[in-house]
């Protein structure tokens, strides 16, 4: 079965074109032994490009454990790129069917290939109980939370998942790794809750780090990123349109005023194709 | 460039045959690029298979960091089993010329391909300077030691590079990413040391985790899974020949008492191939 791996900012999973290659069923399977990064291809995940009745063509993701995940904005860039580059389809709007509905990608293509796609990620939702969290306020900008004896100010917005964001002078390892893990699982969050450590490097550019619920310290996270540019928008430390510096590369948001919606634009990256023998 | 991804025992290179694919002059560079989990793709470093004018092939193998390494008793396996596999050469005791010297893997084929490859790792030096450490005795055999306020004994045994075996009831957590770190960077080590910490299941069947100097906990490690088989016998709780199960799969091991010197089998797999854009 030939492969082709790819990162969004260093979100990397592997991609299988499900248009030229014939697939097992038994998928979950498939995903966890590919994406194990020493006995396998190593990735975040498994994504099937695959043909679609209501879109250009259809997405299908696996995490590394083998679950099936709704979307990921990292991902839906790499399926954009791939599909046109490779062919597949020439759409420079891209119709892409996946769990969390058919979303539109936009391609900026450069001789022939895609080097950057925008991608809609959705209105944030900025009411308590859509984080969930039990803190009072809405928008919650700027809340004093006291974590580990320490007072920090919060502001939380869900992109579908909750995100928590800490604007900061630099977000150092005592920041992240050390208050971290110490507010994705603070009471105050019931379903646990992504971190952002952000820092403000002009009205229109930050640097982020990100603690993910679950996972750690992750070169990259969509939603967090978009999340982070609401939060600064409400917290008036940032306009509606920024560049925010990942680990694992960078992406622009913008959280347009009239429909309420965050795009980010970001690159998407082919490392190499291969053979898996399945 | 094609390229092949292999393991052994878990531990991952990137391998190519340079006797059909043209290398780039910047080989550090190439393999920090290529062993890069996430944006390349993926492995403990890169090993290159060449023409030898002294054996059958030889061996260069550079690290993920880029620094070249004189051996590696996981990876020499592979590049037997390449070797064979491919058609480079079909002697079944093949001679790989590696920096530090010309080696003889002996292959176990079956159906045509290599399966178990057996690897002489030199004899144990076991005099507290070799070592080197400030403990005195030789052979240096349970000998008690204080660390972090507990008194564990210690066998300590080099292959050419230094291991501190302690043999205890559970190999957990507490041992391997507790007292770890500890021993690797305790003072009786003025060039710190390798941690293996061992479960003896039967005179010929043990455990084994490792924590290796540098890197922390790793899958597999050869020299260690050959001290180990040293130190059973010195400490008289295993035989000569043993079966180890470490984290990434099983090595056997056998002290040999003529030559004093320790053979180590084990398993190489081809895991996939693929084209490097460089």
């Amino acid at each position: 079965m030939r492969f082709t791996k790819m990162h969004g900012a260093g979100n990397d999973y592997v991609y299988v074109n499900g248009f030229e290659e014939s697939l097992p069923e038994d998928l979950p399977g498939l995903a966890r032994r590919i994406a194990d990064r020493r006995f396998g291809v190593g990735g975040d995940g498994l994504i099937l490009i695959l043909p679609s009745d209501v879109g250009d063509v259809r997405m299908r993701m696996f995490n590394s454990n083998g679950g099936e995940a709704e979307m990921c904005g990292n991902g839906i860039r790499c399926v954009a790129k791939y599909t046109y580059d490779h062919g597949v389809c020439r759409n420079p709007e891209l119709k892409v069917e996946t769990l969390a509905g058919v979303l539109t990608a936009y391609l900026t293509v450069s001789d022939g290939l895609v080097e950057q796609v925008r991608v809609n990620m959705g209105p944030p939702r900025l009411a308590p109980a859509q984080l969930p969290t039990t803190l009072a306020g809405e928008p919650l900008a700027d809340i004093p939370l006291t974590v580990d004896g320490r007072e920090v100010r919060v502001t939380c917005v869900s992109m579908g998942n909750p995100h928590c964001v800490v604007f900061v002078d630099q977000a150092t390892d005592d920041w992240v790794l050390g208050l971290g893990p110490k507010l994705e699982t603070h009471e105050v969050f019931p379903q646990a809750t992504n971190v952002e450590f952000v820092e403000v490097l002009s009205p229109t550019e930050v640097r982020q780090r990100t603690w993910e619920r679950g996972s750690g310290e992750t070169w990259a996270c969509g939603t967090g990123a978009s999340a982070v540019c609401v939060a600064g928008v409400l917290t008036g430390r940032t306009e509606r349109k920024i560049l925010n510096h990942l680990l694992g590369g960078d992406l622009l948001l913008e959280w347009d005023g009239q429909t309420d919606r965050v795009w980010m634009t970001g690159p998407a990256v082919e490392v190499f194709s291969g053979e898996w023998p399945c």
